[in-house]
């Protein structure tokens, strides 16, 4: 069933259903409606769908993202029940949360579940195939050549290369270098400065932070490497070298491409092996546009 | 003022004040009643008393702690006002959780604040000076020699070499080998078996989780260690080389006693550098036995 106005417009454009991509993050949650070519119709942000962290709170961000995008293209509300969905969702690479997520009872046509990265590299690469690394708060890696993934695994025991992880390896060196167990550099200065904070007093500073919050003290550790500091240059390397290693497994022997994404993707590249930086492309479009990809790819296959 | 029992029993023997020794942690809270000699006249125990996880909670247990040892004493709950009282408190190595601590409207005679690895110190090492090293689920040194204390930090930034820190680096070791990007060993088999879970599932297990959990796991670390297991051997040794550069910077150029305490200072010994371990000694007393020294040399000084 399509609503009056939709029956209006594009009746003869969109003879079969409406799509919606969905790109759920652990902030926000992007909703994007198209027909079967990925012609834009409307598109609706709602809050935080991150479905490992809060399964019930990204369910209503999805629902909330859904009716926005509706309305955004003056659909009614009832329309939801026509929609197919593509959900790439940050969580939904723990086995058990995609089980959990598939099992909703939702109020769409077809809701299939992908995870944020597989919408990303979707829409990275349109119809070609490829690799992408979102370093930001976190670091994941995957690949539509051959659907695998690496990293993504969280704070405070994955995500090696990410801004969390730069911001935890450099509180772990300034306090050790404040015991006098470790060189201390500009960066213990830098760190010092951003927190207001010395010694124990930076324990007392970070005590229950988040990988946000970590991730925070990203900028002041590549800002130290770049003016040379050996502590911050170490650190850098260590986790741009991760990446690297990372690039190498997802491109395996295959011509593909690969775009850098988040926050720190591209200023990683300065310490990133020269051989994988010469592969990097620029990404072709947002991940809400692979989320409708995605749906169209479910839906057809 | 004196209770009726004491005053009967003990008056000629003990004219100064009682004193109170108490040892604050995370898990329970140990008090000591002796006289001014030291001489024991009763116990008790109550909840947790780490100042820095929460004050309110361990003002609670000081003061139950306290009526314990004061009724294990057969001495009457009003005797609390007469206790002269050196408390060495897990958190308040922190200087603003110390000064909070210090500040607190007590209901005892005299309230002195210590750390709990000062406490521990004074116990292991009776009238002479020395260090100590705790590495039980978190890691610190500290000694009597400068008053000087290294680590400490907590978890996920510090304690290296401790039993959450050997927890953590397994985890982040096994995530990456199951990426194939890190090698894999027998470790890998230990922890999934542990953990009940393999891959993405490890992080659905540990996620949130607490330095208690990650200590769970550092048997099975020191386990695959010993029979050889070169991932696990490359983590132990790298906390134990921690702890063996600690141990060198307590003890510094002084003749002083080291003691190894907590869950995991006699296992780790096998790791640390043997002109180290040559100097370890055991340690004299228990650390509410430091406590009431400490309550005495604050009172006497």
């Amino acid at each position: 069933m399509q609503s009056r106005m939709m029956t209006e417009e594009t009746e003869k454009k969109m003879p079969g259903p409406m799509f919606l991509g969905i790109d759920g993050g652990g902030s926000k949650c992007k909703a994007r409606l198209a027909d079967g070519t990925g012609k834009f119709f409307g598109e609706g942000v709602a809050g935080p769908a991150n479905v490992f962290q809060d399964q019930r709170q990204a369910r209503r961000s999805i629902v909330e993202s859904a009716q926005r995008a509706l309305a955004s293209a003056h659909l009614p509300d009832t329309d939801i029940k026509n929609l197919v969905v593509g959900a790439g969702l940050a969580g939904a690479n723990i086995p058990r949360v995609a089980r959990e997520t598939e099992e909703w009872d939702h109020p769409f046509a077809k809701f299939y579940v992908g995870t944020d990265i597989h919408i990303a590299c979707l829409a990275a690469h349109g119809a070609a195939d490829g690799a992408v690394i979102v370093a930001g708060t976190g670091s994941v890696g995957y690949s539509t050549i051959n659907e695998i993934s690496y990293g993504g695994h969280g704070f405070p025991f994955g995500d090696k290369g990410s801004g969390a992880w730069l911001g935890l390896e450099a509180v772990k060196a300034v306090l050790q270098a404040d015991d006098g167990l470790a060189p201390e550099t500009a960066l213990s200065r830098a760190l010092e400065s951003q927190l207001a904070a010395s010694g124990l007093g930076i324990v007392d500073a970070m005590v229950g932070a988040s990988s946000r919050d970590y991730g925070a003290l990203a900028p002041l550790v590549l800002e130290c490497a770049q003016r040379g500091d050996p502590v911050a240059l170490e650190i850098v390397r260590e986790g741009a070298a991760y990446l690297s290693d990372m690039a190498e497994k997802l491109l395996g022997t295959s011509e593909g491409r690969l775009c850098l994404l988040g926050g720190l993707g591209e200023r990683l590249q300065a310490w990133m092996r020269p051989e994988i930086v010469a592969r990097v492309v620029p990404a072709l479009g947002q991940p809400d546009e692979g989320a409708v990809r995605f749906a169209i790819q479910c839906y057809d296959g």
